[in-house]
């Protein structure tokens, strides 16, 4: 029986000045599935270890991912799906979409790739609406591609891979608080008003020149947003004095992971992460918050295969 | 006496989706102006030719930026400006930003370059402030810089250069109507929907990352402007008809040079670009405007010395 087994990584959505367009792939903190090959037609899960989530195969993003793919793509054979979850549901680091973008990738690779990776965010989105109300491609795209994404269009499906500087480094505080994505949209304005959308738009514009020159300090002063973190950080205990002992450490940007409540810093080199992470824990510690906290380089690769 | 010639050139700002942060600097089409050093100190002008601007150094962009510089950096000199007007005022390819930065960067040379050109950008803004009422750096950038550049800040200035794809050129049609800048300001709204907004950042990051990777197709798809276009175009007669023939023509984009009345296409290699010109003609004839069409390579050293 033709089985594989993957590791399908946590990513952080709406980087900063990036808000629904950036994200990038964390290396550490991910999930593992197997997906296996059966003789009979369809999608069971069969297995999910690690969270409390449904195997009803339409109720659950891998599921629903699976059956988008095969629904273009019919295969005259079935597949089972373990999922052991390690990325805490609603951390805001992407757990959806790791396990949606798990399920097409592993199919993909049994059925001997009949598309390419760029091809599979398509079905992955299809996933993760279930778990978020919308399709959007801004996790499933890192943790399909590696690295930053750019997610230009979803409709049509047009997403840039960007470089990753080879220093760069994420740090990840994850407050174990509840905090529901459908909340944190709500909070969201319809409008905004031109001149802060010309500065979002010039600093997001620097951004990703700055990836590709390497230009760490252009980073720096580029990574702000003047839209949705002033609403969504209010949802977050001591957001700006998390930040400010963040940005003290040496972090070239702060703000919120996806939809909150996880919120990550990016920096230059391991030991400015480390001294990031030390600040985030002490400051987090004296808010008596559960947490976990993630230094991780950017996964360049994204999903990948553990063993076939 | 000390003298130099240098050659100003014309620019496009608010490239697209790129709106009040994206220029980049022509090649044929500029002024000429000569800047002497004089015994007496002070600044003045002339002699203007080929349009019918003020000598008065407090009002006239040139004169007031070469003012601001010597104010932040003394000379016990002084300079006379002579200036030789081809880009015509009013048409939206930077006419005013090509005489603030022709006086800031023939007087920095005259002064043995005390300022490196970056530094020069926020004298030449002073200067442009006379001509639109408020500072800012969309044509003086790329006039000095050359190029694309990218405006990220004003206040602070910080200001990027981007690279110039080696087979993108540009077709610009100056359809001789009067527009004036404040009218083109007057019809813009203060207030967009936050959804827009995220199209146009999402698009203006892709047409970055298409820079630095010559994505001719990607440039093309994301040279798109929902916000600012759609309201000012109806300034210019026949915007969609020209349009149309122009991306007919095989444009990778189209849209307002500046806030107009000239119009630009973006494309790859000369032959796209002169049947582009000859789509722009045939369109404009037949409206009975009087106009001109520049095609031009993306001019990456911008502002140069003729003789000195």
């Amino acid at each position: 029986m033709k089985e594989i087994r993957i590791f399908t990584p946590a990513s952080v959505a709406n980087v900063s000045c990036g808000f629904d367009v950036l994200g990038f792939c964390l290396a550490p903190v991910g999930d593992e599935m197997v997906i296996r090959m059966t003789d009979k037609q369809g999608v069971k899960i069969t297995k999910i270890e690690g969270q409390d989530l449904p195997l009803d195969v339409k109720r659950n993003v891998a599921g629903v991912a699976a059956q988008a793919m095969l629904a273009k793509h019919p295969a005259n054979c079935g597949f089972e799906i373990e999922i052991y979850k390690k990325i805490k549901a609603g951390s805001g680091i992407g757990s959806s979409a790791a396990s949606a973008a798990g399920a097409v990738f592993g199919i993909n690779e049994l059925l001997g790739k009949p598309y390419n990776t760029h091809d599979l965010i398509q079905f992955a989105m299809e996933g993760e609406s279930v778990a978020s109300g919308s399709a959007h491609a801004d996790n499933v795209a890192p943790v399909l591609l590696g690295g930053f994404t750019l997610v230009r269009s979803i409709n049509p499906v047009d997403v840039i891979k960007l470089p990753s500087p080879s220093e760069l480094m994420a740090v990840v505080l994850h407050p174990k608080i509840e905090l529901k994505t459908m909340h944190a949209r709500e909070i969201l304005k319809n409008n905004v008003t031109l001149k802060k959308a010309i500065t979002q738009w010039g600093n997001l514009a620097a951004f990703i020149s700055a990836l590709y020159t390497e230009d760490y300090g252009l980073m720096s002063r580029s990574l702000v947003d003047e839209i949705v973190e002033p609403m969504r950080s209010l949802l977050i205990p001591e957001f700006e004095t998390i930040k400010k002992a963040v940005l003290n450490a040496g972090a070239l940007g702060f703000g919120i992971s996806g939809s909150g409540p996880s919120v990550y810093a990016l920096a230059k080199g391991v030991d400015t992460s480390n001294n990031i992470a030390e600040a985030m824990k002490s400051k987090i510690e004296q808010l008596g918050i559960d947490f976990e906290i993630h230094v991780s380089a950017i996964n360049n690769q994204g999903i990948k295969i553990i063993s076939d």
